[in-house]
């Protein structure tokens, strides 16, 4: 133990003290860990921040904030005065790191995803900046229970990723009971060699065994390193080390643990600037070209427009990369493959692992496109909703949504893909009707920075967009004009309420249909004036009746002044095999529902 | 490759020919596993699937459901006739099983479900129902990916689940490519073996090797069994036999197809029936009780209280289990573990396995309440998508909701629950504002079906609710009366809303405030009152704006007669760590923010 170490071990306690919560002992565990990495072996200008050679430090376990920002005052990077403002409102030292300063990346907290996204910057290191620096990232052994740290595990090796050092700080207690694992270093020796790692089981507070297995990590070639270290809970102060029942609270008696440690400290330590100097990122040649376009009335799913139109964007923008959840023939990102291999990552069946390594990549400034059936955007749910907190550029395309897809049944539908998307802050829903739509709003994404979620059709659909008309995020088109009732739909209902539309003219009906590609952020203006104008409103989407299309249309006339009623075409019943036809039949979403739901609001509307 | 093996393949390939899609190469590689399985391993009563004592056959490759059901025609359960209906609109045999029959015990075909739910099938087995049957898992090579397969491994040999045989099949080829691990079998047994099951490798194609595996699988004990099988995606078929390029496409020649493997075979096969004749489940003896209750005025946690009254609840009902992520000292679920620990199982930091074993538990018909801080349900949302496909019957509790859980920062924060469990089919989404209403909301919560989802609050709040007072789903009660303006909210702003009010009543606006404990189904009586008798509605919620309270009063009002204007308050930018109070003001969803819209809505609505 260090006097850095004690240093780090000090100012966890002092700024849980002042904040009067965080996880101490959680810090105290990892200390002698992260002291060493400090003094000896990171890479990393604390006075420059964008330097690309820099390492990166991520902090899969959240929790140990105290430590990082620990480490972060033993830098440089942060005051005292700073440090002490921890947990507080309107401090940049959360409770859990968030990257609103200098040398956070991401933000973690939840979980198992401190590592996926390590294994996303390490690809991106080697793979695409194709630069030394190193990424270190330290992990709780609680942790290691979630599944993703396995994506990750598998992963890292498969793609051979020496560059990356994942530590485990065994300190065996988790929130309320020992782990599964407890203090058996071997059994995580076993794991990771299995999937492929190398792995070194160590005293995680012996200095020197600490040094050493760093070395070993940045010396070995071929494959990643893991660090198994041997630690205690709440270390160096007798009042909570290896206790249960000490997690997640400040020490009760700061002062003494403070003194037990050997007093306050102010070390600055001098840490190593990143080798190879000036180094910059590689950066890849592009062709330049168009986007594609295709002629009206031509039968194209979207999915493959999706395909064309990364794959193009690709040959533009030399900073677009594609991965796939080994789908890609279906999403069509196999076309990207096809033009750019060496941008294209192919994440397997690891969604998880999918939307972390884009997160990683985005992180040193890559733009990741991420593909998948939009029913598996699902299993990443928690990811999305981190990349949030992340402040992450990420393009999400999912294909093969809703009852249309036909014979594959409700478990490849994503019938809940809006709402769940919606309800990430700053995002966008797209959900193009048409192939031409689809190529203009890929390149927006591209632009655009937040979390851009695609919703991307497996059937062919009738291209209405003329490829000179402007579509752009925020916006809707008018498909078919009217002034009795208005339609409001997005994607493959599109041309049913079309349809819907060209029926109600022959009874006399006037309907006006909005092709909504946009769900969130919805075109306002084009609802409410439909509303103005038609007096009386229709929503259909291939969704479930909650917190999609529907709900969109609601809010943006919540308080307008001219509010008609809205009857809400939705998926209602669980759907089941069958051709795409009869199901769009069975949901009540086809145009025959359609026009018997806008014939009877405009009926009822019309003056007696 | 037995005659049964060869009649499973033909009938695969038929009733992908018929449907015209599907998986028969999937389902072929599988076949003499499956084939050794029913007739010389499996002890299930095809003519009783009632009986408590039959084996549990789950499909973790859902894809491979041709074969799944071609074993059903083999075991007498399903009819040729039925086999040839395979995936088309009304058949029960969709594209990937879903429980609508019998011998299905829940839906897969989002991969790496099928085995962590046979791991909590196979936990009821050994420590709830304390029968002898066995659970049989058929997983795919490229699910081995997904990080859920591991959390599965892992708690199954922790809880030492013999009785759990996973058999996977190593095609080695995914959808576009191989999988990571090819046919490297020795990895898996590796990795199977670090997570400490016993592991076979074998020639899936040997009959003699399958059966000593099965054999050695059974003889077993004190931990789980891994077969490892090579195999050939496609065996039997040269035209498709371990060729990229044939997933998930029916065979072109299927009629050559058929004659290669020995053409048509109506073989019936006569399965073992379960051992141990007519033994019963074990039952838990319960002493009985009441649940609690509060005095009016106090205050309590929410989540307090869910703990006291899920503990009654294990007194009343013998079948309520409980399942929680390690932090049951947080969600108070350690009160049941302390007083039926038997009942109790403790699921760490692994979401996706806690729900997927609170499936598996209700397949053989016990209660499980499952509960986690409610941001990290998103972590399992695709489970609970599936588990809806199954019928399941879920209760899950989150807690530490929203910004008012203060320091631990946006990563703690469930701001999209409403949301992501609005849209999920048959759901009810409960957020009961103080002790009173959580005890009846739990305790209706035992009684229904399908997906319950309850969110509890990290602080204390007023008991309002009379425990005398009726508190049903779908309910709503009035906790401050007027007419000038209503504010509908749920939760931690009651409390807020009510103080609103009263400050409101100061300005002589009279504002009523609706508790809305029922987010789904939303009390559409009461919010159809509140219009057509305040003419103007604020909402508020500690929650995004998207697809949560807000949405569901819109829709309750969509096409009402009355359609008042309704103002959201809702969280709208990142929250930070902070108190409470801060937070709540903050988001503009505190007494001020509200009194403020609520004063604005009723002034604009009244008479010049």
């Amino acid at each position: 133990m260090s006097e850095l170490g004690q240093q780090l071990r000090v100012d966890s306690v002092r700024s849980s003290a002042a904040a009067n919560s965080g996880h101490p002992t959680s810090s105290m565990s990892a200390a002698d860990l992260m002291a060493v990495l400090m003094e000896k072996h990171l890479r990393l200008d604390y006075s420059d921040p964008s330097n690309p050679n820099n390492d990166h430090v991520i902090f899969s376990k959240g929790h140990a904030s105290p430590l990082f920002f620990s480490m972060l005052k033993a830098g440089g990077a942060v005051t005292d005065e700073e440090l002490l403002t921890f947990r507080k409102f309107g401090s940049k030292l959360e409770g859990h790191p968030v990257p609103n300063m200098p040398f956070v990346d991401v933000a973690t907290g939840s979980l198992g995803q401190g590592l996926p996204i390590s294994v996303g910057v390490a690809l991106a290191a080697k793979k695409l900046d194709r630069l030394p620096y190193r990424v270190w990232c330290l992990c709780g052994d609680s942790e290691m229970a979630e599944g993703s740290m396995w994506e990750a595990f598998e992963h890292a090796a498969f793609n051979g990723l020496d560059n990356l050092t994942a530590i485990i700080d065994v300190n065996r207690l988790g929130q309320t009971r020992e782990t599964m694992v407890g203090w058996d270093l071997d059994r995580y020796v076993k794991r990771a060699e299995a999937f492929g790692w190398h792995a070194i089981a160590i005293d995680g507070h012996d200095d020197d065994q600490i040094d050493a297995a760093y070395t070993e990590a940045r010396e070995t070639t071929g494959r990643p390193t893991v660090i198994v270290a041997r630690t205690k809970k709440g270390k160096g102060v007798k009042a909570v080390e290896d206790l249960p029942g000490k997690h997640g609270k400040p020490i009760e008696d700061a002062e003494a643990a403070i003194e037990e440690l050997g007093g306050e400290r102010d070390l600055t330590v001098e840490v190593a600037k990143p080798d190879g100097g000036g180094r910059e990122p590689h950066r890849f040649d592009v062709p330049g070209g168009d986007m594609p376009s295709w002629e009206l009335g031509e039968e194209v799913a979207t999915r493959e427009a999706y395909g064309k139109s990364i794959t193009a964007l690709g040959s533009i923008d030399g900073a677009v990369v594609a991965l796939d959840g080994e789908v890609s023939n279906s999403t069509h990102a196999e076309m990207f493959r096809e033009a750019h291999e060496d941008r294209y990552f192919e994440m397997f069946i690891a969604e998880q692992q999918m939307v972390a390594a884009a997160v990683g990549m985005q992180v040193v400034d890559w733009k990741p496109f991420a593909s998948t059936f939009a029913a598996f955007f699902s299993r990443a749910y928690d990811f999305v909703r981190m990349a949030a907190i992340s402040r992450a550029n990420l393009r999400l395309s999912g294909s093969h949504a809703g009852v249309s897809i036909g014979e594959d049944g409700p478990s490849q539908m994503a019938l809940e893909d809006f709402a769940s998307f919606r309800a990430i802050l700053g995002s966008c829903v797209l959900h193009p009707s048409d192939a031409n739509q689809t190529a203009q709003l890929v390149a927006a994404m591209a632009e655009r920075d937040g979390i851009s979620y695609l919703r991307t059709l497996r059937g062919k659909t009738q291209v209405r967009t003329p490829a000179d008309e402007s579509v752009t995020i925020g916006g809707s088109r008018i498909a078919h004009d009217g002034d009795d009732v208005a339609i409001v739909a997005c994607g493959i209902v599109v041309d049913q309420a079309v349809a819907a539309a060209e029926r109600l003219a022959d009874d006399g009906v006037s309907a006006r249909v909005i092709d909504a590609y946009t769900v969130k952020p919805i075109d306002q203006e084009a609802v409410r004036t439909a509303a103005r104008e038609c007096g009386a409103i229709v929503t259909v989407e291939d969704h479930w009746p909650e917190g999609g299309l529907g709900d969109a249309v609601l809010e943006a006339l919540a308080d307008a002044d001219d509010r008609p009623p809205v009857v809400k075409l939705a998926v209602r019943e669980m759907p089941t095999s069958g051709k795409p036809d009869e199901l769009l039949h069975a949901a009540a979403i086809d145009a025959e529902a359609i026009a018997g739901a806008a014939r009877r609001l405009a009926k009822a509307g019309s003056p007696a």
